[in-house]
């Protein structure tokens, strides 16, 4: 079975409301070889349950980043993935979730990548969601579909550790610069259109949806940020078309 | 993706030291639509960490089964598959674990299917490790391969929840009772033949093996049987070959 690096990965907790989780996220962390723990909003405490279920991995709790928001925690992340375990009702267009098969090997690009998991009561919030590039789902049985969280990231890490290789080049991934930048002009582009003022949300959020889960590369942004700088400044009649 | 029926699998956890652990798998059974846990050794305490833990899988710790003996857990058993996290050291002939890729797809098979679970400390003794057909390995890195034990589960159920299926057919396993007149069989003619006495236990252990990673089918098992009678009854002079 194949076994991948998965050096370059990050796992982002948003707000873990149990120590104990931490500790158990921390173990599983080590034991798929991922080494790279940010915490937004929930120090570690010394003396509560994090450091006796992390077992012998301690060190990844001692060299967790603690953050207060999740920008900061997303900062030099170049594809930020979110989980959610919601289902059984219309996703809205921004929490539209991706199927694991759509997690990209880690070892296959080069780049920073995190994986996003929420608190356990009540997963990511929407406008967290939306901070991600994209979000994936676990299947689980419609009859109980949430998960512990340190189940959810046990299930993932696992996947993404023996997930077969499909590339053989290894492209750099668009950073969040690169895809800002792309997604600004397009966004000034719709903002400019004479549409329905409704559909433009819409128009905005399902490109965002689209770079997010593209696997975009840096050279890719590069062309596409050419040409909707183009766009926007003909739609917006800053510019002729020659 | 996949979503297979773990309907016909039974978890046996054998003497868990934690009662949090039995709630937290009896969760993760819940979250990929298995029903029937089997515990040796270690009853469910009403007021202990289990039910808190299980969340809405309580149902599954009240219908669990508390046995004294993993023999016992293991009546009607057609296909028992031990789990084991030891790595790098020598195995000895019977802890030979295959990779997760040998797990059968439970729903491709008519019988049924345990998985065994050993302690949190020390995982299954090589006297329990012989009781099942096989057992299988995770994964995991080098560094800290030890996993939690519901982790270890997650992991598990979530690759056979989310197998690939791989044969149209449903062939019915050979239970217990064919395997084990096979097995008798075969190593009463070991006992008659002229070797070695050290090779004897290898012999049947290495037949053993074979047995029980091959997913043998009740029909197969059948014509073995009559084939190794036969050969017993030859090798140790009891009837003459024709």
């Amino acid at each position: 079975m194949i076994m991948n690096n998965l050096g370059n990965l990050t796992i982002i907790l948003v707000e873990p409301e149990h120590q104990g989780n931490i500790g158990a996220i921390a173990r599983v962390m080590k034991n798929f070889g991922v080494k790279k723990l940010v915490i937004v909003g929930t120090p570690i405490d010394p003396i509560g349950e994090a450091y006796p279920r992390a077992m012998h991995a301690r060190d990844i709790l001692d060299n967790a980043k603690i953050v207060e928001t999740l920008d900061e925690a997303l900062e030099n992340i170049d594809l930020a993935i979110g989980t959610t375990a919601k289902t059984g009702f219309n996703y809205s267009t921004e929490r539209v979730p991706m199927p694991l098969s759509h997690l990209p090997n880690p070892e296959e690009y080069e780049g920073n990548i995190a994986l996003v998991f929420g608190r356990e009561s009540l997963g990511l919030k929407n406008e967290e969601i939306i901070k991600c590039d994209y979000s994936v789902i676990i299947p689980t049985h419609p009859e109980y579909p949430t998960m512990n969280i340190s189940h959810a990231v046990s299930v993932i890490l696992f996947y993404l550790y023996t997930r077969e290789k499909t590339q053989r080049i290894k492209p750099k991934l668009a950073n969040r610069t690169e895809k800002e930048y792309l997604f600004n002009f397009y966004k000034k582009t719709i903002d400019c259109l004479e549409i329905l003022d409704f559909r433009k949300p819409i128009a905005i959020q399902t490109f965002k949806n689209l770079i997010g889960r593209a696997g975009l590369t840096g050279r890719e942004a590069t062309t596409l940020i050419g040409i909707f700088r183009h766009i926007s400044e003909i739609v917006c009649n800053k510019r002729e078309n020659k």
